[in-house]
């Protein structure tokens, strides 16, 4: 066998280069192969178990963070960052430098590795000839490794505990060591075969890992032949797999032993750990790797002890496992400052790592081409070449379930829009229409826009719009659903226009600033809706509050002969007491009685089912960052949360059997109100001016449609997203306006893009890499974009039409409940809510916002309340009659956030909100300019890049994406606190 | 003056000495003066600010704790653990190796003290004579340091803000930096006097500093004109005010300058912060109040490398600011190490220390005397000195708060436990007796028992039994109130046979199973019982879930002349209609109709009331770990939260107006019930039998009496309370026994101690360390032990008696409310609880428990198991006729802990209960047995101390106690999932 160790560079180089040198020498190599594969590290610490002989116990793994047998919890504990000593480190050091190193051996099994190992000691003199049999012994006793038992398993065992312990109860016995080792895997060794054992091909944990992972196994322990220390650090050629050596059934790569005297179990444990780290460790890994001989392996240890970060002794406990942060620094910065490419950097001083951005990265979709019709074409030709992949990149297990998410999302967006609407219009448009529209537009959409993955939905400004709109016909007697048609048809035109003109490079100028104070009036409108709509009912069903149940004999309210308008049919005498209410209304009677003006029991209950709804949606939602139930389960319920919410509550209902006021669906297949068909007639119903004066309600529509539709794209094409297919902001508005024109003429509602449900179908289709180390959060590849999810939903939607007959037993109150619910979870994570509650927080309790870092907290708060300024305007000019000009007003606030601009430093916007294109450049230079000038002043000395115009949260966090996040594995993680 | 440096003995020992050696030295030598005075280390550094020239700007301070100014936001980070990077450390290291080191220098100025140093640099050639001048000039020009304001006075700022906005905006211009530095403080360092500022004397961080604290000045920068570095480290002969050098008025005692030529700013700044962070390390800055020249301080550095803590730089981010661990490994350890009292160990292999301990290491008030009241004689003996201070120990503000909170919680509890007694003796005792025996009661016993910090109260299981006691007299027609007489009078007999036989000794066999096994059931008990009166509720009012309000002309319940019984006197036939539903069916009417058996809204308004008082008690009670308004008001309102939500619901309930069953309360002051007097008289009622038979329910009341009672000592007694002056336990025992006659003659509830308030009571009474470090915990001092908040808080509740008026707008679904939270809350933080949730959750989902570390997940769950039979065995003897032997049962709780023995070895009860006294030794013998035997097993290599019995949880946690809780800064700090 060939023990290669040196080589003739090395030796020249030995002791002229630096170990900064080396690495860089090291590390800059050419690289040929692939990179150096994923490594899983197994500690396995000598121990008599039991008072038999010794064996190698596994104590601790890492892929990327460390993970460590509990000690009588016979349990993996939670992944943690490995805290070692420095002077474990520093032990290991004088490890590497003394003992045996052997890179490239070439061996196929244990026995000749340890074989080699030990003549080499022998040979060097560390090791006593006589004891080269009681070291290879030891080396090759059995190895036993923790396995992982499900929950189930282990409830099970208590059954068997339980029996055995009622035993152990008459055996009257102390303690029950018997059933202790009940789960180790132990293998012989003896018989060391090369082919992996049933207990390591069973292992789950074969999931966390590449394929092509290798395995460095680390072996200490103290024996009490040997006098002084025997270690040795061996790279085989290539991996081999050393039978039940490792847990799981990987080739081993690397091999450290460390054997020595008794008595410092421990100071031996923790450089296991330390070596074990150090292989965990991403740049380490390439170095051992790549390593020529002892002298590259040292400095790497001293790369990696210049990087180390370091806490001090008095002011932190080393027995705290400290959790897995949720972003770290990029390994690639420490090999790139090695490989020349980067200037060496002080630790701590890291420019501000962004991937991915988010906000608004202009791509060349928005670019203006000045050309009719120029930016659709371009959509067009950017769309066509990926409408056959469109299709079969859906075939994937995860589609289905995004189907199905997606479609209980838009049914229950249907049902409830639908209520609200036929609530606004007198069920001019009702539950059915907005089934039949959302089916259609959404189906077309999906088939044909630029972005399929855009979800079409009616939306709180739309429906805003019309109940304004039904309001405004009905004052002035106009026919609503014809007037409807002309505004719809002239929106379309100018929709049209817009598209031609390549209008929606504007949407550059959305910053965060009009896109929350947008999202927010809507979260407002939706709340005060909800409310409102429980007072009216509470007017419209009185409870009587001077009931006493003991005058229950005077409560009454009798049908009496009318005595003002006796002119109708008058029934006959006798029968006046036997009238139904409605009967004696029409008949002209009277209702006379204490008990005439007040509905028992409804208000009440309504009450009951509108907070109930909302407490449950909520608090369902939330069950997703619970500690109970598998993952898989919370999020099951989580996703199902609002259907949960409302078939719980409509059961309620139902069994209380109160007669609350339900969901008007017509049950055959007709419009909802009798007063209209499927085809509105655009001429007939109205003056001859009134198609001329739709013009104007048309432009205010043209401008909300516009807004609605291209924040929720710009939201969706997000570089965070990581689309790869383009955008088509020309085409998306192409398809709206043509769809809104079917949409007028058949009297269904218009549709435009909905930023939450949009948000979660990219959610439901993310792409991550399949395998992530324990405490590692998994990467994020892509969304699967294509057009047979959102096809999919909207066929399944059309057919639940014929689901009306089960829809009418859901009560309004649980839809008000539900919207509440919309508009809450709509404000969560809005930066704006965020600073509103600053107001009401001491500094010191704040959380480590990144612009609280780095604005003054009364620039933040003077940002607040302009934004809050500006809400309240538009809140009161909803409120008087000028609320149909409305959409116009929310363009208002992108001049506001032009204003702005004198007001607020560039830098401070920077943080608080987006920067407008055109000021960018102007900002930039004004910073050269700065920095020129006043060289090492507080700006440019303190830590972090100037201007992390983009963290990571994307501007507007919707509810959904941000209830969607996977828990951290204990509580709410405090990194959340600090740095975004 | 004179700069000592050079000692002859430091001179021989130079080279021999190992740097261990070293500290020893320093830390071993006899302290003949106070421990060194507190440090305050402020980071300053050499900036120009607006292009002015170069200024000292304060960037970061510490106590113990890191605090910096955050970049932009001008305030300060919240204090966080001080990472460092290894290389900082080295280079600093360096800094000392060559720098100048100036020990007890005399001086009296900053000037004095500059020009020393750069003229010991000139003499050793480190510096060039022609430098001097712009050496000492840079080094004495201005500091401007960071205040802190107000919330309010920022919140001012706005205003400020918008009109200066206005102005800018109408001025056109860029960015906004004229309000940029407003809250820095510039000081004048020219005339640089030796009285401390306005600024610094203003400033309110002095509050976190002790009196004779000293401070550290740390300062860094980049010049232009020097080439190599220069490097001072100065402690002053005595501290002496430098005038503005340091943020608050605190003498200087340390001086650290570091200037260097320009270009490594962040270098420098991170060998300040090194700096800064060994300064506030406990043994370091021992080392530095000691050393006598620099080896001392190289040493020094040594040890703190040696016990730093490192975390690999792939696993975690520098840039993530670490929160202060709530509890710290005592530095006494580290230094103990070196002054020889304790061998050296391995950093992480501490053994687990347990400051205050808990649980039952029991006492010498609980020592068996074998003679006759010889525990009570040896009570009285030792709190009889105390006596007199009992009362001049009050004085002090928190009495007050204590009082008032005490208060509150006292008449609720009267109100609500008085409410339930007279639904479950149909108001044989009602609130008034609750409130008169109350308030009796706890005055006597606070001022005569033994632990007057106790309170007394009604208890759940003694109006358990007085619920099973009344169903057994009605059942066989006793008179309940003599029968209970009679009771009480053997109750008490017997309690002071166990008082005069010490008793109480057997405490000591109440572990966590028992304890916990008892308040479990007492808080199922509470829940089961709130819904049960719900349901009974919603009977006794039920709604017509058939009602139309079409048809409510039909509806009605008239009352006609009875047909079955018209023997009655008949009333004038014509006003048959006219009588009330009560007068009806007293002159024998029926009442006839479709309405007459329905109440409507009655139920569901008390649905709502209960739900709604449960949901917002525990919303305003957790209130307190939300990040709004300031801590006062935060633990104002949870204080107050159950008061709150009372009155709240009741202006609710008064708002609605509909008829809820309210609170029955006498308008004057006579018993609840007319059917009794204030004096039970002890003979006539029941047969003679009777009076001797009561020895039977007596000897289980006195179980439950003696058990709830004990029970509650032992919590209220717990070392982890510090108390000082000594328990009680037979004295208190006595006066409980003495007050149940007083209170059966008088036929009042009887009293014992009550959990959850006497906690309540220590907590609002607990003493603290009042300066404290940021980020640091606050240490616990001990309680304030006085008899005089006691007996307050029971006058003002006796004087409540008149409030009666009052108390009858409370409805009882508010009440019902409120014992729904109490048994959820007091459920909160019981181990057995948690163990329960443990089953619901996937292995890796569960939090970080000490037990979980320890003892296998199958071991857990069977003791789960066990205990929840346990528990469902006690609950159906419950609900059988075997009720009455109930307390019998709980008692036999002991004998199942003890059976216990047998099935779990002695190790897992140790971590998942506390051990039986004799077993104690015993198992302490197995152990150093089983230790001896296998050495080098895994048991006795693994991490930790072996059995922390006692870990720092009390093993009853109360909800009031866990929710009282002081919130971390952040989110629920992480490190409460690791190391209980």
């Amino acid at each position: 066998y060939n023990v290669s160790v040196f080589y003739p560079l090395t030796f020249l180089r030995l002791s002229v280069v630096s170990p900064a040198e080396r690495i860089r020498f090291i590390l800059g190599e050419e690289d040929d192969g692939p990179p150096p594969p994923q490594l899983f590290t197994e500690l396995d610490e000598l121990l008599a178990v039991d008072g038999h002989e010794m064996e190698w116990k596994e104590t601790a793994r890492w892929i990327k963070f460390e993970e460590k047998v509990e000690k009588g919890g016979e349990r993996w504990s939670k992944p943690h960052v490995a805290t070692l000593s420095l002077h474990s480190l520093m032990e290991l050091k004088r490890c590497i430098e003394k003992g045996t190193i052997m890179l490239d051996l070439e061996a196929s099994s244990l026995q000749q590795v340890v074989e080699i190992i030990t003549d080499n000691q022998i040979e060097t003199g560390q090791l006593n000839r006589d004891l080269r049999e009681k070291v290879m012994y030891t080396l090759l006793r059995k190895h036993r490794h923790q396995t992982k038992k499900s929950n189930l398993r282990s409830l099970a065992d208590i059954g068997k505990s339980v029996s055995s312990a009622s035993r152990l109860f008459s055996n009257q016995e102390n303690g029950s060591p018997t059933t202790a080792h009940r789960n180790f895997t132990s293998n012989s060794l003896n018989d060391f075969s090369d082919k992996p054992e049933k207990d390591q091909l069973r292992n789950k944990f074969m999931k966390k890992l590449p394929r092509d992972a290798e395995a460095s196994n680390v072996l200490v322990g103290e024996v009490d032949f040997l006098e002084t220390s025997f270690v040795a650090f061996v790279r085989l050629q290539q991996a081999v797999m050393l039978g039940a050596l490792t847990e799981v059934p990987v080739p081993t790569r690397f091999l450290f032993v460390l054997l020595g005297p008794k008595g410092k179990a421990k100071s031996y444990r923790e450089i296991g750990r330390a070596i074990a780290t150090l292989m965990s460790d991403e740049v380490f890994h390439d170095i051992a790797y790549k390593a020529k001989d002892r002298q590259d392996l040292l400095a790497g240890i001293e790369e990696f002890l210049e990087e180390v970060i370091v806490l001090p002794p008095g002011e932190w406990d080393p027995n705290i496992r400290i959790e897995p942060p949720k972003t770290l620094p990029s390994p690639d910065k420490r090999k790139n400052m090695y490989a020349g490419l980067e200037a060496p950097q002080m630790n701590g001083d890291a420019p501000h790592d962004d991937g991915g951005g988010g906000g608004h990265q202009v791509g060349e979709e928005l670019q203006r081409t000045k050309r009719f019709c120029g930016g659709l074409v371009l959509d067009i030709k950017r769309k066509l070449p990926f409408f056959a992949s469109d299709f079969y990149d859906a075939l994937h297990i995860q589609s289905l379930s995004a189907i199905l998410f997606i479609y209980l999302g838009t049914v229950t967006n249907a049902i409830t829009f639908g209520g609200l609407l036929g609530d606004a219009t007198e069920n001019m448009q009702g539950v059915l229409e907005s089934f039949l529209g959302t089916a259609l537009t959404g189906a077309v959409f999906c088939l044909l826009a630029g972005q399929p993955l855009t979800i079409l939905s009616s939306t709180g400004p739309v429906l805003v719009f019309e109940r304004l709109l039904f309001n405004f016909s009905k004052d002035n007697d106009f026919n609503y659903l014809e007037f409807r048609l002309w505004i719809g048809l002239w929106s379309a035109f100018l929709c049209l226009v817009l598209v031609a003109t390549d209008a929606s490079f504007l949407v550059q100028y959305f910053t965060r600033f009009t896109e929350e104070g947008f999202s927010a009036l809507i979260s407002f409108i939706f709340i005060y809706d909800a409310f409102k709509k429980m007072i009216k009912l509470a007017h419209h069903d009185p409870i009587n509050s001077d009931y006493d149940p003991n005058l229950i004999t005077q409560y009454d309210c009798r049908c009496l002969p009318g005595t003002i308008r006796t002119v109708f049919t008058n029934p006959v005498n006798a029968t006046w007491a036997s009238l139904t209410r409605q009967q004696c209304v029409t008949y002209g009677g009277e209702l006379v009685g204490e008990a005439c003006g007040y509905v028992p029991d409804i208000a009440l209950m309504s009450l009951i089912l509108f907070f109930g709804t909302y407490i449950c949606s909520m608090a369902l939602k939330k069950f997703k960052t619970s500690r109970f139930f598998p993952t898989k389960v919370r999020k099951l319920i989580s996703d199902f949360a609002i259907i949960l919410t409302i078939l719980l509550f409509c059961g309620v209902d139902a069994l209380v059997g109160v007669e609350t006021p339900k969901l008007i669906v017509p049950s055959e297949f007709k419009p909802t109100s009798p007063l209209r068909g499927w085809f509105v007639p655009p001429f007939g119903g109205n003056p001859w001016w009134v198609y001329l004066a739709a013009l104007l309600p048309a432009l205010l529509v043209t401008i909300l449609i516009f807004m609605d539709q291209q924040i929720t794209a710009v939201i969706v094409n997000r570089k965070e997203h990581k689309l790869k297919k383009g955008a088509g902001y020309h085409l998306d508005l192409f398809w709206v306006a043509i769809l809104m024109i079917v949409c007028s003429f058949m009297g269904l509602p218009w549709y435009v893009a909905a930023t939450v449900i949009s948000i979660a179908h990219i959610d439901s289709l993310k792409m991550e890499t399949e395998t992530s180390a324990p405490g590692e959060q998994p990467k994020f590849l892509g969304v699967r974009e294509q057009r047979v999810t959102g096809i999919f939903v909207f066929l399944l939607t059309g057919l639940s039409v014929f689901m009306a007959p089960i829809l009418k037993f859901i009560p309004m109150p649980v839809l008000y409940g539900v919207f509440l619910y919309m508009g809450v979870a709509s404000l969560n994570g809005v930066q704006f809510m965020d600073r509103l509650m600053l107001l009401l927080m001491p500094a010191k309790h704040q959380p480590d916002l990144i612009y609280l870092r780095h604005v003054p907290q009364r620039r933040i708060h003077l940002f607040t309340f302009l934004q809050v300024v500006c809400l309240a305007l538009l809140w009161i000019l909803k409120s008087t009659v000028a609320a149909i000009i409305f959409p116009v007003m929310i363009l208002a606030l992108v001049a506001v956030r032009k204003a702005m601009d004198y007001v607020f430093s560039q830098h401070d916007l920077g943080y608080l909100d987006d920067v407008i294109p055109e000021k960018d450049k102007k900002k930039k230079e004004d910073e050269k300019k700065k920095k020129h000038k006043k060289k090492g002043s507080i700006d440019s000395e303190m830590e972090f890049s100037e201007y992390p115009y983009h963290d990571n949260v994307p501007s507007i966090k919707i509810s959904m994406e941000t209830m969607e996040h996977e828990p951290m594995l204990g509580n709410k993680s405090e990194d959340s606190e600090y740095e975004k």
